[in-house]
């Protein structure tokens, strides 16, 4: 609302006003924008607070239901959101904080995102995207050709066909999972004789006519947790989600793997597809690929990978064999807001035969019409924004050699994190870097010792105290604010697949340093020895057992 | 990349610049961030071509699916967007272009939306959104309350309770239908004695454990193509999707309606949804949403409002009367990228009792966890961005008296473009704006009297000729740049229920004023003046009639 009044009042002119007039560059908002433009670093450490909130004390500033009736002029309102939202936001791009999949972006996205936003295109239907579709469908193009690199014929008749589709561009790698196990699940129980197929007479009219007694998606238990999603939203169930153990490095087990298969035909269940995970979310490990494209051809399975975190890999070719297979799955899910180093709100899923897409086609009367372009038509979303230009511009700038060099410094410093954990003595490497994602805790050297040498009833207790521990830090580190990892829970073999506490890092920001990597271990070991109640049990316990 | 060689360079250094280094004010992207900044219209007008270039000719500017090798400058690459991509898009945001429902933005939201691209916030989790999370959830408040006006202490203990929640907020209404008739689904076959439920169990052992022969959602033969996706989703089937009839005012009609329910009780079938449009995507009409509330109460059937369009009318209290009911539905669908004038991306789901979103919660050990506040483990996708943050804005700054203000300008221009098409001889108006959107078509005086006393076949071939019509004029309209009007096809009850094309305008652009309004009719007469086909031919045969 512009300033012209006391009070802000709703007219239908300073409405209007508010749809044409800029605000002025000394405005609140003109210098935030400034602010933002010179330096995004500096602006966000100057205004997001040191010091830690409690969630309930910032609910209060966000407790009113009620819509205000009146106006509020925008630099007000500016004032709030910087004293009120950004104060109490996470510093996501920051590169003391190692424990999120979202890094810094490259300062150019900035200016083009506000482009994106003015344009503010509905990439469901060419009427409304018009360049965009052509676009959009580049980009699935290129991300096809990285994985699949199929020849150049391919592309010139499938890359713009309307009866062709490599992919979906999506929010993110959840709806981007859920359209590829749709897309497996229709034609799994696809039309057939007198049967129009599960997308037109539902799941209950499929299975019977098919005759199984029950469906099973497969995938290692440490699968993402939307595959679950998925199975209830598809009406699989979340039971029908079976999952395969995994061997000491977090990789799906070929042999449980065939034992669950031949388990489940064994009851008449049909498992359609087989889910690998190309950099699992808790630990980064990749799946044998290969050998299970193996086992899913032989079988008839959908062969699905879940490289939403890893695929950005395939950028390097010195990454890339460790991807090996992924070139023969029928589907791939790649997040670009993950290690493609796109904001928020870019998943993708590429389908190896352009026509896979045909079991989900949707078309109505006013848009989507049959023969058309329309993206729509393939999305489980309908309308969108046109995102994937920020993913185009990122793949030209950055070219293939730069995403190259910010994968592999990637994968380099996390091969160096996990030295300098393994090198400490009161650290304790969990999982070893696959890419650049890798586990650790915090562990006195007494009691790496103590827990050597203890009876299975000692271990546990060691490491429910270390559990206790490792919430203790995290908790205290992330409240600082001076540096951030996360944390998750695994069964490690080596302690005997008890429920383990770890510490998880996930290096992709570019402007991660070593010096960083050290201060976060030495701020972890500071607040370790604040501990007044795990620490010294600990200490204790292992004093006890080293010196029976 | 920085210009400091000739060619673009792959080198750390040089890829770390991107991540901290911003565009120089005098670049060209730094220009055009200006130029928009300062008038984003000028800025469309002067890069978006006038002519047309066909969908063919554009795909060759995006047909190369390799990822370039080399590192591109942000410069040269912001040129060829500009070139390529932008002056090759529609511009939604103008004024004469009142065919999509996606409108002009407030100007506060394109720095707005820096900050928030700046900050990248992940709302799956508290941990990379903290107070982006109750700000969310304050949002979903806010739309609950507009909806159903509970009491403050339901708002008090509900809306920041972590095993509450009011709703969801997602990408688009697709997302948001989906979610809905997912908890439908949920809650239809739920967990009972020694049965998991749907959820856990999956559809086939649900129907068989509940004994039904099918399920059935029921909806006008108006609603959104997105519910034919979510029934084929959820792996209810396309066909499971029960049109019902529609009245001359295209909303659902109750007689028909109760027939239905009758049939399918009588076949076994389990009507488990009944969904209400508020504000139909193609003739803007709101069905008897109370009359259907009663009828969902006594069937026990999840009543949903596909209110995506229209729901922001309940801002205006002129306009509110006529969404009456929809207070009892229990799930309603609104869209704020629609009449809330956010962009592209902001879908939300609310439901009226927050414990219904139970029936589709998810955990995972290293996020969502139990009793966490996360958002994710209620919602359909997995991470998002911070876009509740815009609507946010919008709401306080332009207050509910502001958006009642834009409500009722939009419906009043709607009553005054259908007057002006009513009074020009020329033109028909196909449906009657109930809200701000309206359908007409083109028909010279000579054709609408021989219509009036043709016979049925006359008839037909009459409305085929002007169907051809309507779309040459659309086509022509949309290829010339000027203004735009969309198209889609009816079957209303006063043409026989013959299929006809029509011209559809959304009027939610404050800046469209009468006079465009009047140039989009002089536009379509001289268009169809050209017409060397249609025209003479509907000439020529309307006088054959009207001289019998």
């Amino acid at each position: 609302m512009v300033r012209d009044t006391k009070k802000a009042e709703a007219s239908l002119e300073s409405l209007q006003r508010i749809f044409t007039v800029p605000e002025a560059p000394n405005s609140t908002l003109g210098s935030i924008e400034q602010a933002i433009s010179q330096n995004l670093n500096r602006f966000l450490q100057d205004h997001i607070a040191a010091t830690d909130r409690s969630l309930t004390d910032i609910e209060k500033d966000f407790s009113n239901p009620a819509i205000p009736e009146q106006p509020t002029f925008v630099s007000d309102h500016t004032e709030f959101l910087l004293d009120k939202l950004v104060s109490q936001s996470v510093h996501t791009s920051s590169p003391r904080f190692i424990g999120h999949m979202t890094s810094a972006l490259p300062y150019f996205l900035m200016p083009l995102s506000k482009i994106m936003i003015g344009l503010n295109q509905n990439t469901v239907k060419i009427e409304t995207s018009k360049a965009f579709t052509p676009l959009e469908r580049q980009v699935l193009g290129m991300l096809h050709k990285l994985i699949y690199s199929q020849p150049e014929t391919f592309y010139e008749s499938c890359m713009h066909s309307a009866h062709h589709s490599l992919g979906a561009f999506c929010s993110g790698g959840t709806i981007a999972n859920i359209t590829a196990l749709w897309v497996a699940r229709n034609s799994a129980l696809k039309p057939d004789d007198n049967f129009k197929g599960v997308a037109e007479e539902g799941l209950f009219r499929a299975m019977k006519y098919y005759g199984y007694d029950d469906l099973a998606i497969l995938v290692s238990e440490r699968g993402h947790y939307s595959l679950k999603k998925s199975a209830d939203v598809l009406g699989i169930g979340r039971e029908s989600l079976v999952a395969v153990p995994t061997d000491a490095n977090n990789r799906i087990r070929l042999d449980k793997l065939e034992e669950t298969i031949a388990e489940l035909k064994a009851r008449n269940v049909k498992p359609f597809a087989l889910v690998g995970v190309a950099g699992t979310t808790e630990t980064g490990n990749i799946d044998p690929l290969d050998a299970m494209a193996d086992i899913a051809e032989r079988e008839g399975m959908h062969f699905h990978v879940d490289a939403a975190w890893g695929g950005a890999s395939l950028m390097s070719n010195n990454q890339r064999p460790k991807l090996k297979g992924i070139e023969r799955a029928d589907s791939v899910t790649i997040d670009a807001h993950k290690q493609l180093y796109v904001p928020m709100g870019a998943g993708m899923v590429i389908f190896k035969d352009p026509s896979q897409v045909s079991a989900i086609e949707h078309h109505a009367d006013y848009i989507l019409r049959k023969g058309s372009k329309d993206l729509g038509s393939h999305t489980l979303e309908g309308s969108r924004s046109g995102m994937a230009m920020l993913l185009f511009a990122c793949l030209n700038i950055i070219g293939r050699e730069g995403y190259e060099l910010l994968i592999d410094q990637s994968v380099e410093k996390a091969s160096y994190f996990s030295n300098l954990v393994a090198n400490r003595n009161d650290f304790e490497l969990v999982t070893e870097p696959e890419l650049c994602l890798l586990t650790y805790r915090y562990a006195p050297d007494a009691v790496q010792k103590a827990l050597a040498q203890a009876t299975p009833e000692d271990v546990e207790q060691l490491n429910a105290l270390l559990n206790d521990l490792t919430i203790f830090i995290q908790k205290r580190q992330r409240e600082a604010g001076n540096t951030f990892v996360s944390r998750t829970t695994l069964k490690p073999e080596k302690y005997g697949r008890q429920a383990t506490s770890v510490f998880r890092v996930v290096l992709a920001n570019p402007l991660t340093t070593q010096e960083i990597l050290q201060e976060v271990l030495d701020e972890q070991r500071a607040i370790a020895e604040t501990s007044t109640i795990a620490l010294p049990q600990l200490l204790a316990k292992a004093e006890e057992i080293l010196t029976r």
